[in-house]
């Protein structure tokens, strides 16, 4: 995440992490007042084993982006809503990549840090089968968790 | 895809999974007006072997959500260009996804598509040696394509 | 609707059909955590005696274009207002559908669920003489209702 | 409709009424330029025997609005698409009505004016088994005539 | 006025007015809930010896324009902020009228309301020398007022 | 006006003039680039015998409100339609006015031009009886010159 | 800044140039209410020492752009969230400025002030080696303070 | 500027540069594509002797602000006109900056680029007379050009 003030809303994706059992590193990168940390963090993710890798920031919401361009693996963002415009401005700033350097943006805030976890999850079940198996778990609780009527 | 004509926009998905070799099948599965045939499709998807979807549709798109509601593989969506709304209905439609059922969205149209080809590429390289490779072969490609100098 | 946290928005449907004395039931039907009890829904409502169907959801609102590709019932949706674009993302995922499968949407919010309720019995009041007169002098109150003067 | 100007938008709800073979009138009604023609239509539409109101305009489109505060019957609602803002204008004039008086509002511009024809149509089926055979068919061919696979 | 919870922004209108010795007369006339009485308002107007008419409304506000349609006064127009888009639908429904049926638009909320009372005694001093001097007066102790530093 | 592009729109707003027999002047004032002039010309209006002063232009425009803040006139604000963003931007910088100085804003483009002449002469009308009688003949005249059927 | 309600964002832009020890004074110089100040200070503003000029507003924002017609210094602009459309009137106002008269804008709100005064500085630092050094020092010890982990 | 395709509207810039007889380098640097093509170039950018760098870019538009994230020099952004959403992503991915980073942001497409040149040349003006006058009698001959009437 881009700041100490993501975190808030970073850590949905972290929970959903630990429930799923999926190992991850949480670390502080801003584009803009650390470009080297950012840097040195995306060209060296593959190597130092991560998979994915989820990023989130608001307003000109630029981490997601720039560390899609500096590595080859899939990279997720998640738009932090931001005070004045809400998240719009971080949405368009992360989704809106030209061809060549993707990043899988999910909602705006809380629900696409957490579905930014699921999708991660995912990615790594595609060759892992028993997170697979948890992840079904996951995903057929809370289906059967939804009541019949309102209350 | 949700109709035949977001095949201009898809192909760029279709274009950039040729150049890399990765295998796929494009199918016309409309949430709307064929939504039995896209819960058979998403339903059988990890059966039939497939391991990543990538839906596209415009306006009030529907279909990368609900595939992604049906399947626990990972669902990435393209926002197509809408006539009255340039894509900002297609693109609010697919992203703004409720906790619990993740969509990762690219940008709207076939710059979208073309990074979906990618994303969807870079999951499948997180197990595939090989296709790691064409991934960043590809890239440093185009990254060497660029100018120093405008014309 | 989607989610026992939408029941707030719509109950304001429910309360203006008790006022008409129009029978209806409110359920939770999600679209993308229970889409198999979706679709048994909307498929079977006619069967079960539904003349028209009110769909409320937030967000990627897909739960009433959804339904309404299952059902040839009239359907009308409910942008619930949601918490980062206010309603707008709900809005655009409801009415934008494309040709051939139609959603009547109402307002934003509590309002809109207000409308549904009076839409959907001025629906069935075009074969119910007796509701006709009900909805007409529910209307006529609200008329005389409105004061001359501010206070 | 409130304009010449519209009518290449709303005969394609009359198209579709013609498909399935549901008698209508399209007249030019403007909110602004003949209020009280307005007035009259909309106040003697139940007597004159008419079952829905479909209202399109554009811009500060207030006739779908106007025409439901004088009638009883269900009115639908086509936001026309607009020169500058593209039918937002339109679409929020129409859908964003208060609670007591209620528009079922249908897309932006064609698909709407389409899918206008076809509310309608299933609101006169509520009561018209003969039209609900009409109009499952109609949904039935469009949903066979999707091709599987792109061209 | 709309309705009476347009109160609080439309007394604006009132104060200005009050300040600047204008008689003016304050009443609740919904375009939606009594058609009627906005139409025997507006038409009834020139005659009753109102000079300019402030009209505000809020959503899909519809009184500025229909008043505009039924009288050759100068109509103002007051976007009242609505709750789920702060008065976006509401600017857009009073501004965006066609050609031949105007209403001069003031800014969302109390500063609009304020502006519409201003802009009601510059039309009305157009021909009244007192109110002229009254009306620079005012403006001209605003002005004297702006501190020249911040506190 | 602010330039010369603006001729295009603004000539609207000359054409209903001309129709409606009131005498006028048009001249081309930028805020930016002559604000000088625009200064001169604010503070002098009354003086030259100006009633009502008209003022469009597009993009950050800023000509409506500045020459509120220099004349006690009533002043009319076109927003011209702008290349990127279509004329929001314009309609923003021009009816968004502070309390204590009022603009009265019509529609974007070219029906705001056309509503702002007419405005202008409705204003002058509440003074002018001979003008209030061709602006009612203008008007009925439109309204009688809409078709009763779509062509 | 335009109005005393605008000093508390635009004290963000003065604690940094007190951070920095760039000399600067504060005034508040409205457009709209005080046009003769503003442009007294604006023409006035080179011979009084002035190098560069931040001027911020909201709503209607005329002050950056009318300031920056009126001189040959640079000129920043901050746009200050409005009430009810969050600044986005702001910020239009005062980017989109026409060919000829620049300003340059930052963000919305409070960040943006305190990147004024960041870019006023950076500014004077092209001819100021010592505050070049104040400058990189200040913005050093910042990307220092970015924690490695969440807290 | 990030991609060959941007030079149309970048070369504006580069244009009132040459009339203004000021020295300047173009150069093609993307972010997503030579992200270490930009980092060698901002980093330096001041010891090669730049004094003020102009970045634009389009959609997720990250060059300007991550230029500015490593370089102390002024950095002003443009943002480019983008195909679906007409550069409304470009104006808020490079205006939004968080507090510390700024980038002095101009309007949308070519008059921002032109506005770009200015106000880079009226930056460096505060420590060069003669650029200075040449400023002044470029800004002059433009008013003068005015006309008064239009044609």
């Amino acid at each position: 995440m881009g700041s100490q003030s993501d975190w808030p809303t970073m850590q949905c994706a972290a929970e959903v992490l630990d429930e799923l059992e999926v190992a991850y590193d949480a670390r502080i990168v801003s584009a803009h007042r650390t470009p080297d940390r950012m840097a040195d963090f995306a060209r060296g993710a593959e190597a130092e084993g991560f998979k994915v890798i989820i990023a989130g920031a608001g307003g000109a919401a630029h981490l997601p982006g720039m560390v899609a361009a500096m590595t080859h693996l899939p990279v997720l963002g998640i738009p932090v809503q931001s005070k004045a415009l809400s998240g719009m401005d971080s949405l368009l700033s992360i989704v809106q990549m030209p061809a060549g350097v993707p990043t899988g943006t999910l909602a705006i805030g809380e629900a696409g840090a957490t579905n930014a976890g699921l999708l991660a999850a995912s990615i790594l079940a595609t060759s892992d089968d028993a997170l697979a198996v948890r992840l079904k778990a996951w995903r057929a609780a809370r289906s059967e968790a939804v009541a019949e009527k309102p209350e």
